[in-house]
């Protein structure tokens, strides 16, 4: 079985969820695969390795879990961006645009140095608000973004092409057109 | 260096957070720094290497960053513990104690089978209000916890003294007696 087939069959596909006409690719099935979980990182991260990245840059929730691992497996540190309010000393934070309203993000000001290579890491990029956001919180602090690292591509919803007019390398492992 | 000094060194205190009188342990500088994650994640995880761990059961959010790093080390899988109403199949939940109210968390009913073997882990024990609850979910789903993983110990704030009455093995990494 290829890398993609085995991922494809460890996501569970939820219709209708949060509501009507959406189907939810659900990533918790595959983090609890522990051989789909094994692959998913160590295909992130192999080219990467060795190549002195010195942070993994995680999105709050669900980017904390895959993060966490690539950053060990890289033997790079990690950087949480998390939801406003949640990290205790001086921040830089931005809005981004959510499907209704606007929400805040941060980072601490002091995570990363100029100059630092680092990786950003979330399970999924679709419209890429919370993406593009992060990567400019990142270049904010004068960090240089190797990569930015999904294991789900809803290409069709634009957030690839988004970070990638930024100059940002993408990699994804599994791509669901049409989503 | 001893683990534990390099532990120490690596962890920021942050006096009167959140509120006058309680010093405050950030484990953001831990994570941040590659040698100390990589050595904190390695200590976590060696006593159960190769002892048939099915999962590694992570608390929202920092536990997943630490959880996600040993399920992978481990080569198990990664479950999440999350607040209330952001898994989206069915869950089974349990309310906790915070310092002001009730809150609740939730687990997928499907994510462990009876007799799986787990981990539990968060970044820090403190009253053990989350830690309790998190093991009170697992069991209802059958599961049997091998430990209950903490990078910090708060030792007279009595949360760990709770899971050990419970019958849970504990273990951290650095311990602040006074706190």
């Amino acid at each position: 079985m290829t890398l993609q087939d085995e991922l494809i069959a460890a996501i569970r596909n939820i219709p209708d969820y949060p509501k009507p006409g959406i189907m939810f690719r659900d990533i918790t099935t595959l983090l609890g695969n522990p051989r789909a979980f094994r692959r998913a990182v160590d295909e992130l991260v192999h080219p990467y390795a060795g190549t002195g990245i010195a942070q993994v840059v995680g999105i709050e929730a669900r980017g904390f879990i895959l993060g966490g691992a690539m950053a060990h497996q890289l033997s790079s540190g990690f950087i949480p961006i998390r939801k406003k309010g949640k990290l205790p000393r001086e921040t830089v934070s931005i809005a981004y645009s959510l499907e209704y309203g606007v929400d805040e993000m941060e980072v601490h000001k002091d995570a990363l140095k100029p100059g630092d290579k680092v990786i950003l890491v979330d399970d999924l990029i679709a419209t890429g608000g919370t993406a593009v956001a992060a990567a400019n919180l990142i270049r904010q602090l004068g960090a240089d973004i190797a990569a930015a690292c999904f294991v789900i591509d809803l290409p069709e919803l634009g957030g690839r092409a988004k970070l990638e007019a930024l100059g940002v390398e993408v990699r994804t492992l599994v791509s669901y057109p049409g989503h």
